[in-house]
C-alpha cells in the first residue's frame, strides 16, 4: 500500500507537469492542498465515479478554481471516465475538457464552474440548503450527504464570502464543510500585505464551527473533517499548508501560484518528493490505491438504490429531480386573467402567478434579499425555510443579493429544487457576477427583479435602472423578460419554467393596464416579440416597446392612427427569444424596409444604447441616456419624455423628413 | 437651553412630516437615530455650514441612505444654505434637492451619494485613507479630521462591508468611526429572520475597536464616540435604538421603515414626544440651539486658515486639492513612443504611462485587487500605502474589487488625491455597483481593467469578458477607453486625467503592434474615433475596430485594397467620446451612406450587442455572442473567427449581395 503522501504526490506530479506542458496554469494550490484532498477522498467523500450524477453523492466544490489541476487529478485518479490522461496532457487546450478553470459543463464530477473567487463557496451554500431541504422532505434514506469546499484566501476575502458565510451560519448548515487552504500567500505576496484578520474568529462570530490542522498531513486533515462532521454548524477547517509544496526553491512563495515551475525546478521537485515516474505516468501501486478509493462508496450507493426502489416517495423523488411538474396552472391562470382584466403592477401579477406556481410545483424555493413585500415573492402559502424547518420553501436571504444569486445557482446545480429570488432590478449589479456564472453554467434559476425603471419614482437615481436591461440582454446565456401586463407575466413565468437556463424577469412597481384581453393559442411571450396591434391605416410606423412602455406605445399608435398614420405596436418582452425565432417570423414582425417607408420606433424607459439593433440606424429610439431623478413616477415619465405629446412630434418630424 | 432630546425631536418631527407630505419615504431610521445624530453634531463633528468645502472638515456619511431625512434635517438645522424649509417640504419632488436618497451633487454637506446599501461605509473607508495619506504629507496642521458613518443592518450585511471593514482594519484607520443603528429590524422583519451573528466580534476579528451604548441617549452616544476617538483602530459603535422612536403604535417595527406613518400616528407621536410645533415649524429655542451647534467649529476653521496661510506647503496643498498638475509628461512620452515603436501589451504600455504620470502627478494613489503584476499598476517607484506608512501611494487592496472601487470613490470625493486601481475586466462585474455610483457622482476615478478579451487565453470563459465592454459603455457618466497601442494608451490616460468623471481603461494582456507611428497635433483618442487609415481605392468599406482588433482591421483593409476594395480603418477607442463630437466630425468619420455604397463593419472581440448603433442595421458585426473557451489566445482568435481569412469572405459576400 502506498502511503497517503505518495497518493498526494501523484496529484503534485500531474499538476506541475500539466501546467508545464500547457506553459500556463496554477501549480501552487494543487501541490499545497494535495494531502488534504487525499484525506477528503480517501476517508470521507461519498461518490461513485461510475455514476457521477448519483443524487445522494457528496458535493465537492473547488472554490479556488485556479487550482483546477487538483480537481482534474482527483477525477482522473479516482476513476471518472474523464478526464483521460490525454486530456490532462492537453490541459488548457481547445480539444481538452481540462479548461483553465473547472467547468461543470465540460466534466462530470465538477459540481460547479469556479474561478471567479468566492463564488464556489457561495454556490456550495446553495447546495447545502438544497440538501437539507430535500432531506426534510424525503428523509435520511434518500438524502443524506455533505458539501465539501476547498477555498483559498481569495475566496475568504471577497465580499460574497461574508454573505455566504452569514447565510450558512444563520441556517446552521452543518453539512457544509470548508477546507481553507491557509498558505499565507496571495498573488501580490504574503497575505499580510492586504489582510489583518482572525479568519476563524470571524467565522465563529457568524455561527460557524472552526477547526485547525496541519494541512500537509492527510491524517490530521481527516481527523479534522471527522470532528467537523459532528457539529450542527457549518465548519471551517484551517489547513496550514505550503503553497507549491515540493518545489524546492519556489515553495511557500507567490512564484508557484500562477506560472509553470520550469523544467529544472520540476526535476528537483521530483527528487524532493521521491517521485520517479515519468510525466503523466502513474505507477501501478498508486493507480490501484486510487482506484480503490474511487470505489469506496459503491456499496453505499447500491444500498441507496435499494432504498429508493422501495421508498414510498421514490417516484415523487425521481420526478422532482427530473424537473417534472404539472404545467396546467398556466392555461388556467391566463384564462382567469383574460376573463377579468385588471390594472396591476407586473410585480403584483408575478405574485398571482407565483400563487399558482408554488401550489402546482413543489420544487420551487423562493426568496428575496430583504424585499419580500416589494418583490411580491412570497406566495402560495409557502413557509419560511429556516434552521428549524428546512422543509420550508421561502428563504429570507437578508440584504445579500450576490449571496442569494450564488446560493440559487447552487440549489439549481444540486438538483431537485427550482430556485427563484427577488431584488430590485438596479441591484442586479450586486448579484451580476453570480447571474453571469449561472448563465455560463446554464443553471436554471429565476431572478425576479422588480422596480424596473424610473417608474419606481421617488427613490431616485441610485434605485432607478437605466442601463440594466441592455447590460443584461448583452449577457450570453441569460433570458431577460420584461412583460407588459399580467398575461405576459404569466407567459414569461411559464416560458422561464419551461426553459433550460437562467431567466430574469424585469417587473414594474407601478400599475399597468391589461393589454392582452383574449386567450391566445400560443405563448406569445415565448416568441420574444409579437404584433399586439396591427396598423389600421397604411403602415408607416412600427412602435416597438417593452414592459411598462407598451401601453404608452398603444396610446401613441392610437393618436397616430387618428392623424392618418398607420402604426403597428410590437410588444417585445424578450430580445433573446425574438432573436431565436426563424427569419420568416422576424421579418413578419419587423419587416426590412427603408425608414422613409416604415419607421421603426423603440420605446423603453431605459438607455437607448443598442436599440438600433432593432430599429436600424435611422430608426428612432425613445429612452433615457442619463441617470434618473427623485420624484413621483408620473412626474418622471413626463420629465423624461415618455408621453404621447413628447413622442408623437418626433415621429411626425421623422416621417416628414424622410 | 432645550434638552438634547428636544433637539433630536426636531429631527423626528421634520422626518415624519416630510415623509408624510411626500407620501413616500423612510421615517423609521431618522426617528431612531436622531439622538445619536445630535450627539455627533453637538459634541464632535467639525464642520462649518457656511463653508461646506473646508478641506479639513470631518466627513459625515449617512450610509443608510434611505434615512435621508436625517441628513436633510441636520443640514437644515445646523445652518447650511440648503436645504431650505421649503425644499424639505418638497422632499422627493423634482424641484427639491431633497431627493429620496442623499445625492452629493444636489446638496453641499452630503459627502457622498448613498442608498445602495453598504457603499456609504465602503466609500467612507476611502475618505479615511485619503485623510491619513494627506496628513502624512501635510501634517496635523493642515489635515487632521475624522470620518463618521451612520450605518444600518443592511450596510453591515452586504458583502462589500466585509471588504471595506477588512481594508479599514488592515490599514488601522483609527479616524474612521461607524455608528451602527442597531434597531433589530430589516424590511422583511426582525433581523433574526436572516442574520445570526455577533457583529461586534466579527469586527474585532478584523482589527476594529468596538463599543456599545444606548443609542437613544445623546450623552451615552457622545461618550462612546469620545472613547472611539482614542483608539488607533477603526471603531464600530453599536447604538441600541428603536426604529421609528416616538410613533406610539408603530415604533420598533418594520412598519416605520419605508412608509409614511399616517396623520393619526403622527399626531399621537407629537404628543408622545412632547412636540407641539406645527409641521415644518422649528421653535425658536430649538432653532437657536441648533444654530449654535452649527457654528461650534468656526474658531477652529479660522485657526486652520491661518495655519494654511503661513504653511510652507500651503500653496502645494491648495494646488493638490484643486487637481492641478504638470501635464507635460504626455507630449514627452508620446514623442518617445513614436520614435521607438514597439510591440507590447497595452497593459504594459499603461505601466510605462504610469511611470511618467506617477512621477509628474504626486496626487495619484494606485493599487490593485491582488493583481499588481498582471495589471501593471505599480510604477514610478511609488511605495506601498500601509498602516506604518500612510505617505505611500500604492494600496494592496487584496481580493476586494468592490471594496477597492468604493474606496477609490471615497478618495476622489475627499479630494486631494487621484485614485486608480486595477483588476481584470471580467471582474468589473464585481466592482460594478461602485463603478455606477462613481459615475452617478462624477467621482474622478480611473479603473484599470486588463485582460480585456479572449486574448487572455487559457484562463477560459470565467475570465474572458464578452459583454463587459458594451455593458459598461451603456452606463451613463462613465467613459470607457480601449486603446489599440501604446500611443493610444498614453492618449487615453491623458484624456482620462483631464476629464471630470470616472474613466475605465480596457487593456490587453497580449502584445499589440504599435500602429500610431507619427506625432499627432491632437489627442486623437480624445475624439473617441478617428480615421487611422484612409481608403486608397474607391471607398466601399469602413472597418471600425477597437483595442486589440485594430491591427486586425488594418490587415483586413490591406487585403481588401489588394482585391481592389477601398477600405477606411476607424480606430474607436471610446464610444462615449466619439458620441460627444459634433455632427460634422461624426459624419466625416462615419458618413451616412447606403450599405450598398459603403459597408460599415465592426470588429471587436466581444459581444456584437449594440454595435449596429455604429454600423447600421445592414452593417456587419464581427464579434463573439457566446461565452469564450480555454486555450492559447491565437487558437481562440482563430476559433472565434478573428482572422482576415474568416472576415474577408463575409465582407465580400455582403458587398456582392448589396
Amino acid at each position: 500500500m502506498p502511503t497517503k503522501r505518495r497518493l498526494a504526490n501523484a496529484i503534485r506530479a500531474l499538476s506541475m507537469d500539466a501546467v508545464q506542458a500547457a506553459n500556463s496554469g496554477h501549480p501552487g494550490m494543487p501541490m499545497g492542498m494535495a494531502d488534504a484532498a487525499v484525506a477528503l477522498y480517501a476517508d470521507h467523500l461519498k461518490h461513485d465515479p461510475s455514476d457521477p450524477h448519483w443524487p445522494d453523492r457528496d458535493r465537492f466544490v473547488l472554490s479556488a478554481g485556479h487550482g483546477s489541476m487538483l480537481a482534474y487529478s482527483l477525477l482522473h485518479l479516482s476513476g471518472y471516465a474523464h478526464p483521460t490522461m490525454q486530456e490532462i496532457k492537453d490541459f488548457r487546450q481547445l480539444k481538452s475538457p481540462c479548461a483553465g478553470h473547472p467547468e461543470n459543463f465540460l466534466l462530470d464530477g465538477v459540481e460547479t464552474t469556479t474561478g471567479p473567487l468566492g463564488q464556489g463557496l457561495a454556490t456550495a451554500v446553495g447546495m447545502a440548503i438544497a440538501e437539507r431541504h430535500l432531506n426534510a422532505i424525503y428523509g435520511d434514506e434518500l438524502v443524506d450527504h455533505h458539501t465539501y469546499v476547498i477555498a483559498g484566501d481569495g475566496c475568504l476575502m471577497e465580499g460574497v464570502n461574508h454573505e455566504a458565510a452569514g447565510l450558512a451560519g444563520h441556517l446552521q448548515l452543518g453539512r457544509l464543510i470548508v477546507l481553507w487552504d491557509d498558505n499565507e500567500i496571495t498573488i501580490d505576496g504574503p497575505t499580510d500585505l492586504s489582510r489583518t484578520e482572525d479568519v476563524l474568529a470571524r467565522h465563529e462570530a457568524m455561527g460557524w464551527s472552526t477547526h485547525e490542522c496541519d494541512g500537509m498531513s492527510a491524517d490530521a486533515v481527516s481527523r479534522a473533517i471527522a470532528e467537523a462532521k459532528k457539529t450542527r454548524k457549518p465548519s471551517l477547517i484551517r489547513c496550514k499548508t505550503t503553497i507549491g509544496y515540493g518545489a524546492p526553491t519556489k515553495q511557500g512563495t507567490a512564484a508557484t501560484h500562477g506560472a509553470p515551475l520550469g523544467p529544472e525546478e520540476i526535476e528537483r521537485a521530483r527528487a524532493e518528493l521521491g517521485w520517479d515516474a515519468e510525466p503523466f505516468v502513474i505507477p501501478d501501486d498508486v493507480r490501484e490505491a486510487w482506484s480503490a478509493i474511487g470505489q469506496r462508496a459503491r456499496g453505499e450507493k447500491k444500498a441507496w438504490e435499494e432504498r429508493l426502489a422501495s421508498h414510498s416517495k421514490g417516484q415523487q423523488f425521481k420526478d422532482q429531480l427530473d424537473g417534472k411538474f404539472d404545467r396546467r396552472w398556466q392555461g388556467q391562470l391566463i384564462e382567469k386573467l383574460v376573463a377579468n382584466p385588471e390594472k396591476m403592477a407586473t410585480r403584483k401579477a408575478s405574485e398571482i402567478v407565483l400563487e399558482a406556481i408554488n401550489t402546482a410545483v413543489p420544487a420551487t424555493i423562493g426568496g428575496s434579499a430583504d424585499l419580500t413585500g416589494s418583490n411580491n415573492t412570497k406566495a402560495g402559502g409557502i413557509e419560511p425555510l429556516t434552521a428549524a424547518n428546512y422543509a420550508g420553501r421561502y428563504v429570507y436571504y437578508g440584504i445579500r443579493e450576490f449571496g442569494m444569486a450564488a446560493a440559487m445557482n447552487g440549489m439549481a446545480l444540486h438538483g431537485g429544487v427550482l430556485p427563484y429570488g427577488g431584488t430590485f432590478l438596479v441591484f442586479a449589479d450586486y448579484s451580476r457576477p453570480a447571474i453571469r456564472l449561472g448563465a455560463l453554467m446554464g443553471a436554471k434559476v429565476i431572478h425576479v427583479m422588480t422596480h424596473d425603471s424610473i417608474g419606481l419614482g421617488e427613490d431616485g437615481p441610485t434605485h432607478q435602472p437605466i442601463e440594466h436591461l441592455q447590460s443584461l440582454r448583452a449577457m450570453p446565456g441569460l433570458t431577460v423578460y420584461r412583460p407588459c401586463d399580467a398575461v405576459e407575466t404569466a407567459e414569461a413565468w411559464g416560458d422561464a419554467l419551461a426553459g433550460e437556463g437562467p431567466a430574469l424577469l424585469a417587473l414594474s412597481r407601478q400599475g399597468l393596464p391589461q393589454l392582452r384581453r383574449e386567450k391566445s393559442e400560443h405563448n406569445l411571450t415565448a416568441r420574444g416579440a409579437y404584433r399586439l396591434k396591427s396598423a389600421d391605416k397604411e403602415r408607416r410606423v412600427i412602435l416597438i416597446a417593452t414592459g411598462s412602455e407598451v401601453h404608452l406605445a398603444m396610446e401613441v399608435a392610437e393618436r397616430l392612427e387618428n392623424d392618418g398614420v398607420g402604426a403597428d405596436v410590437v410588444s417585445m418582452p424578450s430580445w433573446e427569444k425574438f432573436r431565436a425565432q426563424d427569419a420568416a417570423y422576424q421579418q413578419d414582425i419587423l419587416p426590412d424596409a427603408d425608414p422613409s417607408e416604415i419607421l421603426r420606433v423603440s420605446i423603453e424607459a431605459g438607455t437607448t444604447f443598442g436599440w438600433s439593433d432593432m430599429t436600424m440606424k435611422n430608426g428612432l429610439n425613445i429612452g433615457i441616456d442619463r441617470f434618473g431623478a427623485s420624484a413621483p413616477a408620473p412626474d418622471l415619465f413626463e420629465k423624461f419624455g415618455f408621453t404621447p405629446e413628447a413622442i408623437i412630434p418626433q415621429i411626425t418630424e421623422r416621417l416628414h423628413n424622410d
